[in-house]
């Protein structure tokens, strides 16, 4: 088999996973849960279903999720005043409060993965993969399917 | 928030698990299943611990996603004639047959994001993957939690 951006981006992947849980266990958070967390403290007032899309985790793992992060005290559920049937979910003062620990762990990742990388590898590696983000959000997953039926 | 590896990454890895469930969804394969099935092809006969192992998934979902392919023919298990508590995994032909099929789905995904790259870009980005792959290979993740707490 050919080298694989899918096999090295999936230990990558799942290395900092494991990472996550290590370094947020002090916190009370898990590495599942993250991506939310780092999505609110952008976006504060959000449905569950953009909570949804925007993580690509399905509804019904992010229905778990907010329900953990509900009993542990990290946010908040309130009936959107304009479609009573949406849910918009706030942040308790408890996650302003680690949000600079979290942001330390995951700044230690960083520095953990490039520390001897030189300026130039750097650049050349941020511009790839920034190149292939930008590739993979513009694509049409639906056809997907029917090509390699 | 500075750039992130972590974030890039994490973008690119869900979105080939969305990638590979369609494509792989002709050959009745998740995503969730594909780290087991290719571990396997190349190491036939190893024990479920030494796959939860590998793939760095806890043993509880490692057993479930066993269970799945199993009951879709995609393996066989048989009691180890050395170590009668552990069982040793084997790949049915059926597996056999779609391993050209998946290898396809999988090269697709490369040709995807490195499509429009540089032989110079594509070389830069392998280094530095593999670079950061190699370090957090050699990783304690067990000081992690102690370092942050």
């Amino acid at each position: 088999m050919e080298k694989s951006v899918g096999r090295l981006v999936s230990i990558l992947y799942r290395k900092n996973q494991v990472y996550l849980n290590q370094g947020l266990k002090p916190f009370d958070v898990t590495a599942a849960e993250l991506p939310l967390l780092l999505y609110l403290y952008k976006h504060e007032g959000v449905s569950q279903d953009a909570l949804s899309n925007y993580t690509l985790i399905d509804k019904a793992s992010t229905a778990r999720m907010i329900q953990s992060l509900l009993n542990k005290g990290f946010i908040n559920k309130e009936k959107d005043k304009e479609d009573r049937r949406a849910n918009q979910i706030f942040l308790t003062s408890k996650s302003w409060l680690i949000k600079d620990g979290i942001c330390k762990v995951l700044a230690g990742w960083n520095d953990l993965l490039l520390g001897e990388l030189t300026q130039e590898q750097n650049d050349v590696m941020f511009e790839s993969l920034e190149h292939m983000v930008k590739k993979v959000e513009a694509l049409d997953f639906r056809i997907i399917g029917e090509k390699h039926a």
